[in-house]
């Protein structure tokens, strides 16, 4: 079994996050809690200069402003050019111009280690990648066994377009490379309750990837997994969605890779 | 019964907040318990665009600054052109001139369906509005039966001068049309210990007023009601400020109407 | 028995802060949960205004931006005019060159009663106020009881050179003026794989300062400790980092005097 958990608790990488206000505190926890460590600023003057004593960056456009946006691309490329994983979490991608504008000018000037989104945020990525292939109105906005096909398609089209592993979350995630690719099934309805859940997702795949160098994309599985099954365990105790939030990070801060692997349903498609 | 939370987890409108940053997790999280869902953005590039896929926009100035003072007037027009509702939470008017001018800034420029704050905010509130009746110092800061009567009249004349359901909370709350006035009495004295609890209240009068369109009034009380019935509901189980927090959300995203009519102690007064 | 946390909960000060988004919400809460009352803002429109209405100031620099840092050091000089605290969290210290400049700015611009942070941010501030005696590559990041002496002479300097007490937090916590000192030894590990501990307790220590005129030292060495027994009391009840988060806060909201008397470890020391 690979200890891709116990990797990251002993590696304790630094984690820099431009994430949004809504969320950054869960952000921070978990990424603690899966055995990171996280710093958030989003301030131009010393984006740069953060990177370099960090490990990792996570860019989650969630409530970008004018101001953020240069400091995610500033950020961005310092990172790429120390050899730092990028993770990119396109939040409401499609949803405004300036969001949609954004993703594009942001695959454009930084290389993405993993994109993680909905079916509807990837899209929107995929466009921005010049991608056209699967990305037509048969591709509805879920993921289902009967476009699953579909899916892992336009998925591994997009990873070789970008050079990112792609995670599309949803009910049944997929997490691809141009070569190959897994689906998971974790997580419950009651996940989709509570905010902030995607964001945690991303700092978690930014924490499991650094750690696993050699390995992104069998972390990047673990991480998808993993916070669904932390949702699946917080449902078994939780009064409401109040204290569902706060078990899930309960159970991502006790997660072993012993757990993950007896409560991981994770099928390898390709 | 008034299936108004029904209405509202079936309707599950999406609500624009422009909200401080202290409390939007609490806010985007007790949306989301009451059968709403939120999308934060405070970027004037972003907002009139947001508005037109929202069916409503909170406003609240808690940590206002010189740029989301613009968004709110712009999120704020679009949203009175599309005829989506408009919540104000006008958060410490009065403390600072740079509050008090925004609120007079707002109410000249946005039509609001529901104005909700404590009596000391909403006299701020009446000022902008050029009203004098019943802001004079025998109304003191706090609602009591004693005063009752004057805060119902001036509740109404605010309401007359605004077009909005004036709702002023406390450990007595009055919410009034021109017309028509409750008075509700839920809630606890802890909760004035946790921090939000009042910015909460303004996301879900937005998310109830928005899902039952012809009942504004009554989903408006039901809502202030909702809060403070779940304050007391979480301080059964609470084992300090906390959890009663995190109770509170529990609450909220059990609550049915018909849980809210066993609890609700709300009387109408005209 | 020196009653500190009563003479909080009975002058609940209005604690003005100007602090980072991440934590924001937990600082806020704890201040409500020791007796105090908080208001944010960092908008410079209002900061000198907001400072006329409250009793302190706590001055955070963990998410500082151009903009907010402006508000600093305006809402400081306002604080030290009216004779308010102001408590200094230089968050990151060291780590880049705008926080560590910033720093020194403020050393510069504002008058502090106290400034709390770890061993290697409070180095960074000795530089800032032209102290070298003890920073040295000796004084290795963490406090340690072979090199506490050595610390307590730093802390004494530094507080001797900038007018502040020196609250140095860590597995062992250094609390000295120029010509007393103290440790405590409360807390527990696990309160380092959640985010805010450090944040809450400057929030703590600014309530409990003023609240606490004529007593500072004490009131900064309890409102420390405090913070540490808090989390002690927390991990008996905690699953794991989200209900340990949580139970601070309850913690802190059902603290008294007697029971921090009884479990707080504090040794005077000069």
């Amino acid at each position: 079994m690979e200890q891709i958990i116990k990797n990251t608790r002993e590696k304790c990488p630094l984690v820099h996050c431009i994430t949004n206000y809504v969320t950054v505190n869960d952000v921070a926890n978990v990424i603690l809690a899966c055995g990171g460590s996280p710093i958030m600023t989003n301030e131009i003057l010393e984006v740069r200069e953060m990177q370099n004593i960090c490990q990792a960056l996570v860019i989650n456009i969630g409530t970008l402003t004018e101001r953020t946006i240069a400091a995610m691309i500033a950020a961005g490329k310092r990172a790429n050019e120390l050899g730092n994983p990028v993770v990119l979490d396109p939040v409401g991608a499609g949803a405004t111009t300036l969001r949609t504008e954004t993703v594009f000018k942001l695959l454009k000037e930084v290389k993405f280690s993993v994109i993680k989104g909905n079916i509807s945020e990837i899209k929107t990525v995929a466009l921005g990648a010049g991608e056209t292939k699967g990305v037509d109105a048969s591709t509805t906005d879920l993921v289902t066994e009967e476009n699953l096909e579909e899916v892992l398609d336009f998925a591994s089209s997009l990873s070789s377009r970008t050079g990112a592993i792609i995670a599309i979350t949803g009910p049944i995630d997929v997490i691809a490379t141009k070569d190959e690719a897994y689906v998971t099934y974790n997580g419950t309805k009651a996940m989709g309750k509570i905010t902030g859940t995607g964001c945690m997702a991303a700092g978690v795949v930014a924490a499991l990837v650094t750690a696993n160098k050699g390995n992104e994309l069998l972390a990047t599985v673990k991480a998808i997994s993993m916070m669904g099954l932390a949702g699946e365990i917080a449902s078994n105790k939780a009064l409401g969605t109040g204290t569902l939030h706060i078990g899930i990070i309960d159970a991502i801060s006790n997660m072993t890779d012993e757990v993950l692997e007896n409560g991981a349903q994770i099928l390898k498609k390709r």
